[in-house]
């Protein structure tokens, strides 16, 4: 956690109030704030301070704001990516954000296993983002849609993105061509599920726009591929 | 998993044999294998091959290898990475050998809790690797070191490394330079705990040859810094 993410509502007065418990134990376990020092603070889709705490006592730290501070710019990328198992989502969710990701699809594919559509933790995605952002100290929450069809989404959906300046990567192990390096433009990346996409939809993703590219020879996780990916897009 | 990593005592005879059973469950979970079928193999820092499934029962499937396949390169990088929390080191040291890290150092560091040390996940590295490797289709086992004191580490040890041919870059937030992008060299790479380095460590790397060096300005969880470097620093 590096910022303090609070919502709207919390900061309508002048001094400030963190009421979370989760917010709360963590400042008491890992930053041993005191009256005084300062802590970095975002509102949830708002600005970024550099607030002062003021009191604290087991319910609520009373922060008051000090100066306001740079948000950081979110990576032009929309991220399409197969839904993984549920123990997984989590930290896909969260990393995404934290590198800055503008847009989440999560998809299905044949080889998502049906079941994952029913998990509870698709209940708390708002959480896991928040999580990212307050690691990040980004504020602004990034866009997040549920695709339950393959086909249709990349039929009507992904390729109505698809243009010269916003083009569309699928990783995919035996492609001749390799994931590009430091971009100037935005785009969409694709990332499939565990064991791949199946040859029919790496063929639908391609005959709609997407270009097929490999990360080497070696096969990442999801997870591992996609912080892989952004690092080397945009550097 | 993406080949089936062996032992030299599996491959004595003509027909190799797999008997280890958390192996045999993903092939029979995940694979749905069946005889005359092909299976990707390893050898311990040997070899890779595409192999023929002759039999199978319960406790072993036997195969004969067919033809040799190439083994991925390693990436020419040490990783030198402040021990994290015991349920990250099984991903972390995972992810690191998959992407091809040809030695990993793990630290001490004053945010690194002296619990961490008393881990027995720290006796479970051999298979963290083995499971590295099978998701990358690599054999090769890298050279993994545990360091329980700082300052000797960096004074003795890293700072011998260091040359211009093979430069140290320790990621810090607040650096005024940039992680390099797509190197024609090895390197080593430092990492720091969850809570970063404290500015007294960060002075030590740099006095003893380390370059302080930014990811941008959004701070990143150990393990998705290091995909997100290795990204970018081999393209």
């Amino acid at each position: 956690m590096n910022i303090v993410l609070l919502e709207s509502e919390d900061v309508q007065s002048e001094l400030w109030s963190i009421r979370s418990k989760r917010q709360l134990q963590h400042l008491r376990e890992h930053l041993d704030i005191t009256v005084g020092q300062n802590l970095k603070v975002g509102i949830r889709n708002g600005a970024r301070y550099t607030t002062e705490i003021v009191s604290m006592n087991e319910q609520e730290v009373c922060i008051r704001p000090i100066r306001d501070e740079a948000v950081p710019a979110k990576l032009p990328v929309h991220l399409i990516v197969a839904l993984p198992r549920p123990k997984v989502l989590r930290r896909l969710i969260m990393d995404s954000v934290t590198l800055g990701v503008e847009r989440i699809s999560l998809i299905h594919s044949y080889r998502v296993d049906k079941s994952y559509w029913q998990t509870p933790f698709l209940q708390q995605l708002d959480n896991y983002v928040t999580l990212g952002l307050e690691q990040a100290g980004d504020t602004i929450v990034p866009e997040i849609q549920l695709y339950k069809r393959f086909k249709p989404f990349v039929e009507d959906i992904l390729s109505s993105l698809i243009s010269e300046e916003s083009p569309a990567y699928v990783a995919h192990p035996y492609a001749g061509q390799s994931m590009p390096v430091n971009i100037p433009h935005a785009c969409s990346v694709v990332v499939g599920p565990e064991g791949g996409f199946i040859p029919y939809e790496v063929d639908l993703l391609t005959k709609n726009g997407c270009q097929a590219v490999s990360l080497g020879n070696r096969i990442l996780r999801t997870e591992t591929s996609i912080s892989y990916i952004l690092g080397r897009l945009f550097t």
